[in-house]
């Protein structure tokens, strides 16, 4: 059965304004358009203002700017976005397995494993790494040697993490991601490539989220270091040496190269690529499918995308830009020879 | 032992019209260049018509206009290259491991699992879960509380599929894959992200195959569907909330952000990108490397690539890329200058 | 405890000419900026020569131009860069687990692992496998029926390799990775596709290194090859009947599509992709995000990457780069107007 709450029990949880009646009970929380009676729903954004008249929500979430634009039951809040977190995360607490090491797991000899964390079936836990209090250990995952990890920490199932990490509290990893796995590093020995054995680890913060088959390097000589609640999609890559600054959020198949520094508060959209020995300033923004060739200092978007048209045309505009320095030629020819006619150029 | 089958009984199973001697056997598919006695080989494709002439195989694979190209034993058909598939299969039938859970799987109280199913070595299949007929979960695959597996799907090894999914029919999921982890979802409070509980799921429908280390994330409050007979190449990865339509085929590396919505019969290029919150028409093909950022109502080919040359060549044309701004100022005054002086733009 | 060395067993390990105290004892290798007392350091490039001042390392490797550099004790040798890889490697000799099977290890009746090699827990391995002397394979690795592993090789936790597949001596493949899944091979048959039975394996030589998540599809009808000394990094996908030369070097996030040759000595950077069925000789290097999708038989290097700017920047020149077509229209006409007026182009 999920928890129902009263408005007035949800207000009391997650701070507000309440308007409307205080008894109206919420099951769940949707989108303005789907949600039914005893859901309530939520208005983030501006543009979605007219759906307020038609939806079927028993109350909505509101800023304090958009209070009277509904005579619903309704919470008023500074952050309707972040409220709306909030009572999803009240209606629909994570589900937590008890604690105890499942009979099938496997913890080696001088392994610590606090007795309020779970480790589930198959999971392997190698000597020396130390599992904090209240932490899940998903069914499958691997823990390398002396690998610790702080308290309130959730691996899903079928994380691997290497020897020598540190992970901090109330971090969330999810399936398939690999922490601590060698950098690339390599030498060139006449033909052949010898392997520079990767010695650092990866330091993980507090607060952090790493998405599905994400993976993180552990460094070279020195270590990897992930900020405090730094927030990462699936299939990232994060090579060694990388330093990701707090409360910066990459989406989904980023790659960030070898030593690069990501600072504070940044974005790096969908598929966007550092390049390695770089350094991205605080509170950058890049756009998906953007790659950052060179240090950026000043805050602000940066974007670097061919613009995508129907086929035909790109063949045309590509075959162009191809010849753009011939046209640049031309263009100086047409200068020149209208200066040599005494024509003025302004 | 392989089996064999005559020409005969080949196009007694999968149809076609026989030319030559059908007693031939088959032991095995080849392309024309490689393939030697006891082994077909087919033409799928008009430019490689001349390799008929030198091919070693004892029978080939051919459509209707290509009937006359070659004295060999044939088979004559519609689709050659369906055709061929259709012949692999029947010579080279899947391995199916025996029916039962193995001794070392660990099934939760309450997950059901058909009798004819198989569950490999190490998985774990949580309570509430259900594996329809005829499925085999791989070695230390994953299936969580309260999946739906339909009958006939095979996860390979390690697949890692959350709580509250549904998976169909006869589908395929390759190893690494990892099906329900949460979307990214995060509201910034603040200076740091709320997270955003992903209480939707996962709904695929039958026939569906879904590569190696491909990741699915769960709905933030609806669920992420894919319809039938999609087929998903590696290492793609797709965001909550999107949908796929049936029939669409997506190769390797490519990302689909949240919320967006993707056609039938679509084809997405490895590499491709689709930005969130837009709409893929049907029957639209993005080729490989193009991030498509606005939705695409006309079916249809998309490009967006910048075209690749010498490192040096590229230097200087994207320098000039840089410069475009003002070469359009420059034109701009040539022609005003142009006007001013009395001739005629065209 | 972890080993030491003086600067005399160093050389007598490595070679390389030694200048100052042999008996200087070493028990780190650091950069030359964060080194210690203890600690030995190395100039690779000349452009941190002058760090060499301040280093506080007890000893230096260097080039023979530089050895006159500094007064520290110090290795001179020809290529410091691979020094330095051998004493990273002398003194943090690998972890290698005890030999024989973990209890809760599944070993297949028929399979053959040597007994000087190691099978973690929760590991499975099929029935006809064959794993060579000295291997290590990690916690929750998997290997399919009749796959062959050479000696020294090392699979990490959870890594997966199907079945019929052949992995070479002194081999290193990281969590994650998944080697021989279905190519993806689809005949479109009216609406629906067909699957392609994918019957070829994958055929990897000796000393290759396979990066976290990286995954490898096994041939259609032949084999998809990877060469002797070839190093891959993490989250690469190298598609159905591929050929990677010798000692080529991938970097994260590169794709390589089906049938495609790469040649030896090659380099492709991070989340280059290559086109299926071309074929790029041997000593090219590939520039990060660079998509080459026509063959390449010149040596050297290749770029196509749209510039970044700032994004109000960069609305500007997409913008112009959709009206180039245009523009070169006028840029014609100027030309032509100029050339009816008497004027001479150049």
């Amino acid at each position: 059965m999920p928890k129902t709450f009263t408005l007035n029990e949800i207000v009391r949880h997650l701070g507000g304004e309440l308007l409307g009646d205080p008894k109206v009970r919420i099951r769940q929380v949707a989108p303005l358009q789907t949600a039914i009676a005893g859901e309530i729903s939520f208005l983030a954004q501006q543009r979605y203002i007219e759906q307020l008249q038609s939806t079927h929500a028993s109350a909505v979430i509101l800023g304090k700017g958009a209070q009277d634009a509904t005579t619903l039951p309704r919470i008023v809040c500074d952050n309707p976005y972040a409220y709306y977190a909030g009572v999803v995360g009240l209606l629909n607490p994570p589900f937590k397995p008890d604690p105890g090491i499942h009979r099938s797991a496997v913890v080696a000899d001088g392994a610590h494993i606090a007795q309020s964390s779970s480790v589930g079936p198959s999971a392997v836990i190698e000597a020396g790494a130390s599992i904090g209090e209240n932490c899940v250990i998903g069914a499958g995952s691997y823990v390398g040697r002396d690998t610790v990890i702080g308290s309130g920490t959730e691996l899903h199932a079928n994380v691997t993490i290497y020897h020598g990490c540190r992970i901090g509290d109330r971090c969330t990893v999810h399936s398939g991601a690999v922490i601590g796995a060698d950098g690339f590093g390599n030498a060139k020995d006449g033909d052949v490539w010898r392997k520079i054995p990767q010695i650092g680890g990866v330091v993980i913060g507090d607060d952090v989220e790493i998405g599905a088959n994400t993976t993180i390097d552990r460094g070279a000589l020195d270590d990897t270091t992930i900020g405090n609640g730094v927030k990462l999609d699936n299939q990232i890559q994060i090579a060694h040496n990388v330093t990701v600054g707090d409360n910066t959020a990459i989406a989904a198949c980023a790659g960030i190269a070898g030593s690069a520094k990501i600072g504070k508060n940044c974005t790096l959209g969908g598929a966007s690529m550092i390049y390695g020995h770089i350094s991205i300033a605080d509170n950058i923004n890049v756009s998906a499918g953007t790659l950052i060739m060179k240090s950026l200092d000043e805050p602000g978007g940066y974007t670097g995308v061919y613009p995508f048209a129907s086929h035909q045309r790109w063949l045309k505009t590509a075959s162009h830009l191809r010849q753009l320095d011939d046209l640049f030629k031309r263009v100086r020819v047409l200068e020149s020879n209208k200066d040599k006619n005494g024509n003025q150029t302004s």
